[in-house]
């Protein structure tokens, strides 16, 4: 009973079908198990994982390393926003098409849109998109996916708000396409500078799910299961004044959670940097370094998937 | 029987129980046996330890990895002194508590004083400190006392001089603490800005410790059965005559050598620039190669205690 | 029946032997055997490699690092152009000193040319060169030699072009010195300010090998059974309009190639920015991938020897 992930790259959520979908959840639970027994996996006993970030990302890439280590695999790393080749001129796919001859698989994250499918392409082993640019961030929004079903047990039902920067948020954007599988309903909140882009609400309101916008966050929270942050910028303003305004609304408190839904789950992708008070991490639903640490049985998953050793 | 160090921090060496510190120098001496018999440990497999060097320290990081290879376990790496997620604003502790859920085990160097016991306090896998600003270095003291007792046979009893910048000198404040546990005799060598900070002198005095304090190295070195040299840097002094004046009677030569105690032992926690010349390096008695060595057997006991892998 | 290579430093190819020679190539060939079977090899378990590369090189790096993980091995690594220890001082053999401690063999990468024999007389165990600025880079040429022998099955009686910068290009010095081993024919192709050194040349004639020299890359392309491409840098001319009339001339593209002599294998150390067009990679005997690929079978060989567990 082979995999249907093996050989396959892991771009974008869209593509996932939902039986794929459903495999990484299931083979990231018993990942999980496993290391929650202090089992040793030697399923990457002899393979190789290249993992090549041309743009900083510490936490992705020690979670991927530590993901291929608990498998009992080996890591070559290139940890640098600018390579010596790159520097010498070389092209990102003659760059993987060397790196392919000594990894078994690949995991990239990149400035630009588009370069993990361009890596892909390039060769014949499995590439993992880490992060490309303004582009997609499919293990966040797996691991977001993950992480929701295992703090509320299950999906459907749920009211999300997607609190934050949803304009140029890549994740969250990652993260609605697979949210949209489900019986669920979402709700954006930002300010109007930060909308969601009305092509993927569009896209949402096609497919049936029934979406609120607002720019009131203790509202949303009040009928809210999960209460999903992101941060805000101010670079991102263009009148000051206005970040100045809307700052505040946009920081989550213990009074802010006391008001809300009973049980409400508070997510962040990490790091934060103001967004949510230090107050609130002794709060039983905030599950934001929860969410953080299910990147490695998901990450577990993905990489034994492609390499058909799960 | 579990040992008394399983699950705990290593912060700093004063807080460290006398039958503590002689597990893990027994510890260490039992690696070091094994290393030298080509034999394969595993006592780590399948576990991960997370090296985060906030501040460039080749030899230590270098140091810990290695002891974690050599036990058969995996190592992730952070080796950069402003790390992606810091730069956007994100605190120690939620970075720690990030990488938490990827290893078993923290080694862990910082800039800023009480950096690692921050660290230690966000989470529940053991952190050992590997340096934090002009605060501790306690696997550094623990290689030195372990080196002085293979070097000779016992601590007790000896004259050990301690020379150079005795003032800002993280190493040789952690390191006199430990000695101070044993009947010894301790000689401060350095230039008179360069003195042993007074509340250590006096701490030292309380406990019983016989302490001496000379600017005059050769003659400490006629009656030290160990010399433990540091850099002096430049930049310290106020005057540079005082510092032209006072350089050239810190250079420990063979000249100097041969008007020493016989059989001298000479240490440093390197790296030198000038404090020894090279000429001394074939001297019997000149251990400070053997002494970064010595961290490899040290660090793996340190690792496999904590863990209770031992 | 030890290998003659157990114990030995690997910094230049003009001293080894023909049958150490024999015996590289002919232990890669079982690596890359085992490799393509999907093998675990187990001969480095216990063993940890230093990756030493004081000066960036990527591809090279890896494939080192690569290969001990392919025959299990621990990697320390060092990718810093300048260490913390180097900036406070420290000598290369002092750091290297320290590094003996951790590793059971060196693979370093040093702008100064000379530092990889410094450091080997500063050790006892293995020091494998992977580049010392203008000196030897072992380890590419034995990977075209290996590369050679796959692609054209046997390497006497072949014509060899060697095109570019002859003069300052470190690769193709290490290669010919030992394809001189072998009964082949040289023609060095280049601009006139790149030409190969005259006392390489004459050391190649002196040993009986057939030289020729020729700005004409077309012209030998035809008569030639391999062309080994290398990059020509713009900055290499005093006057450049000269390196305008040039510079097309030793661009590969198909046409060159359909011109060529039938058969012809093309080669290049990688990175490559622009002599060979991208049309030319779907060429049959556009061979260059398949020799940086190469890299991992030779290393693991070198490693594997050098250490006696091959």
């Amino acid at each position: 009973m082979g995999s249907s992930l093996q050989g396959r790259d892991i771009l974008r959520t869209d593509t996932l079908r939902d039986e794929e979908l459903r495999l990484i959840l299931s083979t990231a639970e018993r990942f999980e198990e496993w290391l929650k027994a202090g089992s040793h996996l030697e399923n990457m006993r002899g393979r190789v994982m290249a993992s090549l970030f041309f743009e900083p990302s510490t936490r992705t890439r020690l979670s991927f390393e530590a993901a291929m280590h608990r498998l009992g695999g080996g890591v070559i790393t290139v940890d640098d926003p600018m390579t010596s080749s790159a520097a010498k001129g070389e092209s990102l796919a003659d760059a993987i098409r060397v790196v392919e001859g000594y990894a078994d698989v690949i995991a990239i994250r990149h400035p630009r849109e588009g370069s993990a499918a361009e890596a892909a392409a390039a060769v014949s082993i499995p590439v993992i998109n880490g992060g490309d640019g303004t582009g997609q961030h499919p293990t966040q929004a797996l691991l977001d996916i993950y992480t929701l079903k295992k703090e509320k047990g299950a999906i459907d039902g749920l009211t999300v708000a997607l609190v934050g920067d949803l304009k140029n948020g890549r994740t969250v954007h990652s993260l609605v396409y697979l949210l949209a599988r489900f019986d669920v309903r979402l709700i954006f909140v930002s300010p109007t500078q930060l909308m969601m882009p009305a092509d993927i609400t569009d896209n949402l309101l096609a497919r049936g799910i029934e979406v609120s916008v607002t720019e009131d966050l203790a509202g949303a929270m009040r009928e809210s299961d999960v209460v999903y942050m992101t941060r805000i910028q101010k670079e991102r303003f263009e009148d000051p004044t206005e970040y100045q305004r809307l700052k505040g609304a946009y920081v989550l408190d213990m009074a802010m959670v006391e008001q809300a839904k009973s049980g409400i789950t508070i997510l962040h992708p990490l790091p934060r940097v103001n967004e949510i008070e230090e107050e609130v991490d002794g709060y039983a639903g905030a599950a934001y370094f929860r969410q953080a640490h299910n990147g490695l049985p998901v990450r577990m998953a993905l990489l034994a998937l492609v390499l058909g050793r799960e």
